[in-house]
């Protein structure tokens, strides 16, 4: 699986059910959502709008996505919702590793470039580092309709967080994935 | 990082908290426990009981370790006590491969033997196949004293569960590792 599979595996309509782990207080925190994750092709615009906030060329793109998101966290009575743009550029060497572009985050200044790299095992790993913080997120496929998150947070030197997310495709397969989801699915 | 060295770090005491995900009914479910894991040598009594049980040489057990734990679910009032023992038989050609020998499980007819890999991401997955379910656990150290664990469950061919496990060590690091720790953990 390369990043461009991973991507367009991604796309469709996700349950999420998310689960935060705060490692210095032993508290757990819940949320679920809805998450619609629609491909861009290279070429799409919102791809090389992003790449220019970042002062990449566009032509070293290789895809993108956007990502909806629409949900609650289980001790907060305001709905989330939002959405963002993402863009990944592989290293010319290895297209396993690159960079991933995201719309600024809340209360950034700057853009900050993650890193991404898809393994042997076909996980997706993406690492950003902030100021004051480093967050590692691990993806991967349990199956075509299940996708599987954990993240780790470090703020200052020591972890501070671990959370787990599992989702599930709702409505069915994406079109594309179809007859192999149904496959692997059963497994 | 090798499966005995993987073993060596795991020792000590450790808080464990859990959440489970039942992928079907979307619920989750946490849990609490003190777990202590000691190193036994291959030459302990208790991994030569357990090879025999599974009808193997002793002298293939590389490690084993007795695992005890503490502690409750949120949604019941009993306490979940327990202890078992595992072993690692490597396979001859790449010891970095091989079998999890453990004391048989509640329920159990007959040993069930899982395997082991120790990528070179230094995570453990353990994959154990029993009559009518499937279950893999993927374990890794965010730092000496932290240790993640995700495992899927699969039950009649679809996933039922996924759980995470985010562990911190108790009472300081283990002894043989402790300069490392201090070092890795503020790093």
């Amino acid at each position: 699986m390369n990043i461009e599979e991973f991507f367009e595996l991604s796309a469709g309509k996700w349950f999420s059910h998310r689960t935060s782990h705060n490692l210095a207080l032993n508290k757990s925190e819940h949320g679920k959502s809805e998450i619609i994750t629609e491909m861009l092709a290279a070429d799409h615009p919102e791809v090389a709008k992003l790449c220019q906030k970042y002062e990449i060329d566009p032509k070293f793109a290789s895809c993108g996505a956007r990502v909806t998101w629409n949900g609650k966290m289980e001790s907060h009575e305001e709905k989330h919702t939002g959405s963002t743009v993402l863009v990944t550029v592989p290293n010319e060497d290895n297209p396993n590793e690159g960079k991933l572009l995201r719309e600024m985050g809340f209360g950034e200044k700057a853009p900050v470039a993650g890193s991404y790299k898809i393994g042997s095992d076909e996980a997706l790993t993406l690492i950003t580092e902030y100021e004051t913080m480093w967050a590692e997120e691990r993806l991967w496929f349990a199956s075509p309709n299940l996708r599987m998150r954990v993240s780790v947070l470090k703020r200052l030197g020591s972890f501070s967080m671990g959370s787990f997310t599992s989702e599930i495709r709702m409505g069915g397969t994406s079109p594309a994935k179809a007859s192999e989801a149904a496959n692997s699915a059963s497994s």
